[in-house]
């Protein structure tokens, strides 16, 4: 694994699970981990390591590039420049800023290719918009981060479905008034890019949902699958994409029908969410795409309810953790590949 | 079996697999299966059962008392009053009066406790509203014909999750809009009546989700779970239900949260029927609860693109009228329970 440029992970809310995920992550699977490091106060996980009795040993390093070497005998922490006074459950700490720090540590890393891309461990949103988080999640933080004019695309990956929800961090209401044919497109586009080049497939199958009950059943029950979500593939069709849609939420997810597509596009969050939580609930995995680094996360929330009893499954951590340094890995194939090909063409 | 009041199934919608799959339950489960019936036309079964090579013997009947000692030997047809001209697929000739005058007999059957209860094969909505049915579905068409003041309430029961959505047949737009706490309390105490009646359950466990992703995130993703599912939720609970909520829509379908309640209460129709078939949706069965008489009903559609083929899967029908029988027979020992408990009393 040396020579390999580290993942890194962030600490997450400091009351929640984040902490002893990652330990447990090392302490279960680093032999088989690609190197990782975590952006965190190393003196909080040495109290966590004894509080849960964890066994895992941890290194503090200075700098990203000892991270790799380390992460063979040691979970390598990246500090931050202040200490954590949170204790497992206790969210009355004010340590929203230090959140922030750690993701932005992250990003820069991640952005300035340093680190093979970021997995960022759960957030109680509520405690960071108190600290003046200036977006709804990580996923629209890191695309205004990077400077997209359109908000980066959430895909959840598991090892039964693939999915992405056109609309993300609204409420049901707004994310009916915000769908739009153009918003779809984009979506469409981003999703089908990030297969080809962060899954390598090259010829990726895309299923769509309908808004309403039975995709609308001819109009009868919604006008959005005529008025806003055809319009959308088709023209995505004309570009030569192999989509389907719209088709009715509740019968597009069960066995048979998710043999038939790589993934699932869904207009809102939880008519995606639902049916990959359902089948993959430990070991599905956030990844942004459209960002120009890789960036995924756990796809659970803080658990303060178990924090500190190191019950907490790792799964989730550990495969997205897993999956950030295939997502860099493939990148990195498909780019030589490009450059392979346009040197064939010159 | 005999002495046993039949299931009368309806035809549904004759371009659809309706037949097949009644001609497909009789031929492989009739043994086990409760007593059951078709009103259909028995000219058009054969010829099905001739197209699709489907073994199974038909009795044409001229009143349903027969239908208990035929059903061991045969499938017992109770005709409609006109001939049944559709072929499978073909949804082009005007049968639509047929299928409502079947479902009208069912309703009839099972009112007057002729039969136990009535199933009722899929339909095509749009084909049934250019005849003039004065409903967007079964369920609501049913409320109307039992008089009852309060639509009746759509139950999903699989072997892996039972489901109720508070709202059904509407656009989610207008799902959103008609959502109300006097809504959601009706179809809370309706879905606690027939577990307790229906299923046998005494002190039944409700999961109630919530409208927007993250149940709204303490109001910052929309304020319906503060402003009226939690008031709902406290209403219910003042009765003495086991009712918890709202939840998170996404993360309350996995198999330990499961474990942890007998059904979930959702807001919307997908919300519901997504996580139920993408576990069950070969098996799930669709209960009508609230009203006088025991309706279900398979949980699929009429599957034009496979109708004639004889590929079509059966075991949500057979479900279907198995779960009839068996609530039909809950109900009795209840009734009688309760009579003797007032007994006890007096």
């Amino acid at each position: 694994m040396v020579g390999k440029r580290p993942i890194v992970v962030t600490m997450g809310d400091p009351a929640g699970i984040g902490g002893e995920i990652a330990l447990l992550a090392w302490r279960d699977h680093h032999e088989t981990l690609p190197p990782f490091c975590i952006l965190d106060d190393p003196e909080r996980l040495q109290r966590l390591v004894a509080f849960t009795g964890i066994d895992c040993p941890l290194a503090k390093i200075a700098d990203l590039q000892e991270a790799t070497a380390i992460s063979r005998r040691a979970l390598p922490v990246l500090p931050l420049s202040r200490p954590i006074d949170a204790l497992p459950g206790d969210d009355s700490t004010p340590d929203g800023p230090m959140v922030i720090e750690s993701i932005n540590k992250a990003i820069t890393l991640a952005m300035d290719g340093r680190a093979g891309g970021m997995v960022t461990n759960p957030i109680q949103k509520s405690r960071l918009y108190a600290a003046g988080f200036p977006a709804p999640g990580h996923t629209e933080y890191l695309g205004k981060c990077a400077n997209l004019s359109e908000p980066p695309v959430m895909l959840l990956a598991g090892p039964s479905l693939k999915v992405v929800p056109v609309t993300i961090h609204l409420s049901l209401r707004d994310a009916i008034a915000r769908l739009s044919t153009q918003k779809i497109v984009h979506t469409l586009e981003v999703t089908i890019a990030s297969l080809k080049t962060d899954f390598g497939i090259p010829h990726p199958r895309i299923a769509v949902s309908g808004l309403n009950p039975h995709a609308g059943e001819f109009g009868h029950l919604g006008r959005e699958e005529i008025d806003i979500i055809g319009p959308a593939i088709q023209k995505v069709l004309k570009n030569g994409a192999d989509v389907i849609g719209p088709l009715a939420g509740d019968t597009m997810f069960n066995e048979a029908a998710r043999g038939t597509y790589d993934i699932a596009v869904c207009m809102y969050h939880d008519q995606a969410l639902i049916p990959i939580k359902t089948l993959n609930f430990d070991n599905s995995v956030n990844v942004t795409v459209g960002l120009p680094f890789v960036r995924t996360s756990p796809d659970h929330g803080t658990a303060y309810n178990i924090a500190g009893t190191g019950t907490a499954n790792p799964n989730s951590l550990v495969s997205a953790i897993r999956m950030a340094a295939e997502i860099a890995a493939c990148r990195k194939k498909m780019k030589s590949r490009t450059t392979v090909d346009r040197k064939n063409k010159d």
